[in-house]
């Protein structure tokens, strides 16, 4: 195949269930002539209490089934996967590029403040394995880092109940785990694709001043420079197709999902598949 | 096999997750000479949000595990899968007996309430299924059912954040769905395995009068009187055993499950087993 063809190929995108949305919405305002294959592994969700080994199994097999629609580019929409499967994942597409959103999500971090103070509100699994502040710490050893496991504002997400006074009540519940200093970082890291929709309810509860990076846009930018550095951008007139994909509960998929992609969408745009 | 070595075979009891653990302690508490086997699906779970297809090949897969370690009854802890498999597990078990949770709740109800107004709490799966509704129109034709699907309460006692002003708050947050009347029924059944740890808040938010119909009790007196019938109660002098069985995580249920069984547990009390 020459470049011009590979160009046209799609991207894909991989997540453990719904949460990847906003991943992919990020990637359809950012490279909007792309096309786009998006896969939930619904089945077998949340990635975020399985194990490491689980979560590898399941990520290989998921980007197994993206790889025969022939994609350019995977980039790995969950942060647990991100964290703990991304080099078997690099292995298995290679020599294709992989992106994660673990990644671009410290390097805007300590972009927007050198030798700060970071919050990242994650899964459990995510902040057991400490990927944010392994990230953070090459980029910047002046950093100063806390990792907080917020796993009841998936759900929270998912129920659309996103802003309110029970959303700022849970997110000031988690604080309390935390010294007085760490409850006024310079940054909060939304370590989860989850907690964009949460972005109104972070930004009452934090001080004014407090970044607040949304690893979603970091990875859709990161995506569109390593596109352009490889000249695989899709260079057609129209604008990019989308195609969705889920292991399990299209109805489900669609109801939940449209909320996190801002478009309705019905159980006929969502095709099931098993991997 | 004679009938007094039947007696001493273990009671299996299985479950999406840890929520089961509320259902197993029940049991032991009922019948405290019975061994008892638990089996999680960790690796699969929630089964609330899966397609009835995924819930009864997996409810399939763990029953046969637990064939195999001998098992004299199956008792399915999940309410999901009670609703969706309990035929097909019937039929794999025979002629062993199988219970599943939501008859027994729906006969306490009944019997508590006759022609009474009763409010369903419930994971989505199984208010879609409406398996309440229709066990207990089956008894009783005079009662009024509201079902109400509150996922959220499932993370709130995985959090360990049972009582207290943000649970209140999200389960009145909930009863807005309602209309007046519906807010003051005559019984609340709960519906989910996870529910009977947020009894006090349920007690707070509810009328006085109000029966709170929890089907982990229900359940193992359910149990207690099928094993009487059947000549099948262990009479053994010594105290049941009990081993817990998990297809991922047993850090997690550890922790998690400790709550819900209302002991300590570690790791090393969990066996990871593959489906």
């Amino acid at each position: 195949m020459n470049a011009s063809d590979a160009r046209t190929l799609p991207i894909g995108v991989f997540d453990s269930g719904v949460g990847g949305l906003t991943v992919l919405k990020a990637l359809r305002d950012a490279l909007p002539r792309e096309d786009l294959i998006y896969l939930g592994d619904t089945a077998r969700l949340p990635y975020g209490t399985k194990s490491p080994a689980s979560i590898s199994r399941y990520a290989c097999q998921a980007t197994a089934q993206l790889q025969q629609k022939n994609i350019k580019l995977l980039v790995v929409a969950c942060n647990t996967a991100s964290a703990v499967a991304l080099d078997a994942l690099r292995e298995q597409m290679h020599p294709l590029p992989v992106i994660g959103v673990v990644e671009p999500g410290a390097t805007a971090a300590v972009e927007a403040r050198p030798a700060g103070k970071h919050l990242v509100l994650a899964t459990e699994a995510t902040v057991r394995l400490g990927a944010y502040r392994k990230a953070i710490l090459e980029k910047d050893p002046a950093a100063k880092i806390d990792e907080l496991a917020c796993e009841l504002l998936v759900s929270l997400a998912e129920e659309g109940w996103n802003g309110g006074a029970i959303a700022e009540a849970i997110v000031r519940r988690y604080l309390i785990e935390l010294d007085d200093a760490s409850r006024h970082p310079d940054s909060v890291i939304l370590g989860c694709t989850h907690f964009p929709l949460l972005r109104n309810t972070f930004a009452s509860v934090f001080d004014k001043g407090t970044s607040i990076v949304d690893s979603a846009s970091t990875t859709a930018a990161a995506a569109r420079e390593l596109l352009d550095s490889l000249s695989l951008t899709n260079d057609q007139d129209a604008p990019g197709t989308l195609r969705l994909l889920a292991t399990d509960g299209a109805t489900r998929f669609a109801r939940v999902g449209g909320q996190f992609l801002g478009q309705q969408l019905t159980y006929k745009d969502v095709t099931i598949v098993d991997l």
